[in-house]
């Protein structure tokens, strides 16, 4: 374990260090996480992918896990698979999310619905936990199903819904001060920005939400798989995340919820639906919900979808969380220095955190031609970012599958498309 | 044509005439629709499988399809099979299913969610477009989530749920004529029952509820794919179902959702997500759903699922309605006949329209020891039927996958288990 920390800790070292191709050939050699890249379906040579906080990359596990699911349990025990394990699959793979990426001691994560579906829920919830309140505080940054959702509930309940200012900078408790206040329901926040990757306070924000009486709900889309999160710790009642970014679930894969253990049997979501009810098959004529976090549970849960998550959380689970970020800092410092020395004078922006500590594992990169040197970073360069209105080039560091070659091949290539002879 | 049509009229002509194991073989030769066992995934020898209404066998082009779209599509062009199909597959086996199995011109439906969100989504919309109005109207023998469901909406707007009393026969219009007034705001039943298969007055309890003003959503899980729905025709206002039964789209398979197109733009769904936004890549501030049926996806569609759907529809689609009802028709005779003469002496009762015409494609036998009986086929007799409380042993028909011998085995182990001697 020593040895390991000091290797991360090298790794970290040489980053100032980079000077060319092979040394970036270097610190892969020295990555404690490289032999994961194996574990990955490696897609057409040559392509650099940094689009894993969108869309991460496929888990070779996942093509034999996903076959047995729909083969050997749905093709040949039919039916009788739910008794053999389908029905726990929900929970089961939320307690190893919870536990292993999202600081949640069992039974209080759900890997259910869409991040959208999850989030009306739980926002609706701690809405009517707090029915004498009338505001919604959230960021105008915010990622815009979040927004919409909560948009959709204030003017169905007659509510305020008010937007922080949200720019490039973690927002703190101290800049939110002036906005939750003791008519504030619920506080509705990423713990890491879509565009900029800044990282909100996340316990000192929810301490704030809890000085005025709110409820305090992220999102933690882009921070689960790639940084701390440590919801127990930090007392927050609830959360939700997708799941096919850094956890690799793959397109529209199932994403998860966390209710608060104090908070369960309380708090009453919206959607009432037979997979939340106690005594499920007995099919009784009141809905009567479980008294845990199953009762957040709504439809039938999508078994294909949910084995293939359980792949990508436990390669994410064995990594660990401390040798996740320390990876994701590195190679954000490599693209970070590289930008500095080439991209400053073409033009480019950084659009993210100058601080490493301060940012998640995604830079966001500037430029007034960004989406043209987008679309010609895909087409001409086999180089895979993504691109968020009006001008950011996003890249994504998933620490599993990102290497410093990658980096360092994105960054030259990018420099090459942008210089003016192009 | 003709030749096939005479071809099923006389499979349904022999039906009365079936005495042996024998025959029941000679029945499934003539069948036109012996062919697609082949196109499935087939258990262990010797399973009888009778629960495809509750989770429809595996196609086995759905082995490949999710191959091809874990391997080759996401693992391969990874997000950028946002733009090469994905974005579209919603609507677009939507609308397979739609005009296939449905009677719904395409741009109405999308699969999407879990039939509980689905639900949840139109019940809103339409308790929203008769806000004037306090009355949801559903049957106390509806599927347990569509109660809850609806029960939720009711207790979170203080609108009374108004049960009707439900029972083995089949709804009609003048069965519902004292429950459905000029305040009730909309009607959600199930088009056919899933525990008698008593397929209700779907054209004249719609036109019983236009009458008064009320809308009309009908859930269609147990018809969708074995006998004809019509939504068009009758004018249905909102429909939805699942495609895990009769559509063999697996285990927790994306939903579906039908809008008629008189209502889009005007009916607005509460969950308002980023998938139901028009111009959702330029990620305003503001939410401006889509102006039809893609105002009701919310999140992020999960791909491998729908794409297993769609190979399940696709079959249905070719096999055609009616030829899926003739012989669901076909099955269905056979199983009655055989119950009246070796299991009415041993116990049994009929717990399904004696009518043919008046039942879907599954038959209830109910029975003292019903639940005992269902645990021993399963364990000790190779046939898999549902049971439902308290006493029913319910028996899915899948038109595509039972065979006659299939029920005749059933039965004939069925009687075996029951006799005394046992």
């Amino acid at each position: 374990m020593l040895a390991l920390k000091l290797a991360v800790r090298n790794v970290w070292r040489w980053v100032g260090m980079v000077h060319s191709r092979a040394d970036a050939s270097e610190m892969d050699a020295a990555d404690e996480l490289a032999r994961f890249r194996d574990q990955f379906h490696r897609p057409e040579p040559g392509l650099v992918y940094l689009d894993g906080n969108s869309l991460g990359m496929l888990p070779a596990a996942a093509v034999a896990r996903a076959h047995e699911v729909i083969v050997a349990q749905w093709g040949q025990r039919l039916i009788r698979s739910w008794d053999e394990g389908w029905l726990d699959l929900p929970g089961q793979v939320g307690d190893r999310l919870g536990t292993a990426l999202l600081g949640a001691a069992p039974g209080q994560v759900l890997v259910s619905d869409s991040t959208t579906v999850n989030l009306y829920k739980l926002a609706a919830a701690a809405l009517d936990a707090r029915a004498d309140r009338s505001v919604i505080v959230t960021s105008a940054g915010e990622f815009p199903t979040d927004r919409y959702v909560l948009a959709g509930l204030a003017a169905a309940r007659g509510l305020e819904l008010r937007q922080v200012a949200g720019g490039p900078e973690p927002l703190t408790a101290a800049a939110l001060e002036s906005h939750v206040d003791d008519d504030t329901a619920v506080v509705v926040l990423s713990h890491v920005d879509y565009r900029s990757a800044a990282i909100a306070d996340l316990a000192g924000i929810t301490a704030l939400a809890h000085r005025h009486g709110a409820l305090m709900l992220w999102d933690l889309s882009h921070s689960a798989g790639a940084l701390p999160v440590g919801l127990d710790a930090a007392g927050v009642d609830l959360a939700v995340g997708c799941s096919y970014k850094y956890l690799n679930g793959g397109p529209g894969a199932p994403a998860y919820l966390y209710v608060r253990r104090a908070h369960q049997g309380l708090l009453r979501q919206p959607i009432w639906g037979w997979f939340g009810q106690r005594e499920q098959f007995t099919m009784g004529p009141v809905y009567d919900p479980e008294p845990d976090v199953g009762q957040f549970q709504a439809g039938t849960p999508p078994i294909v979808g949910l084995s293939i998550v359980d792949v990508g959380v436990a390669l994410l689970a064995e990594a660990g969380v401390p040798r996740l970020r320390a990876k994701a800092l590195a190679l954000g410092s490599l693209l970070v220095d590289l930008y500095e020395e080439w991209l400053v004078p073409l033009g480019f922006r950084l659009a993210s955190p100058r601080d490493a500590a301060a940012r998640g594992s995604h830079v966001a990169l500037a430029h007034p031609d960004g989406r043209l040197l987008r679309d010609r970073l895909v087409a001409r360069a086999q180089v895979v970012p993504d691109f968020r209105m009006p001008d950011q080039l996003r890249f994504g560091l998933a620490p599993l599958t990102t290497s410093f070659t990658d980096v360092w091949d994105a960054m030259d290539r990018l420099r090459r498309l942008a210089e003016p002879a192009h």
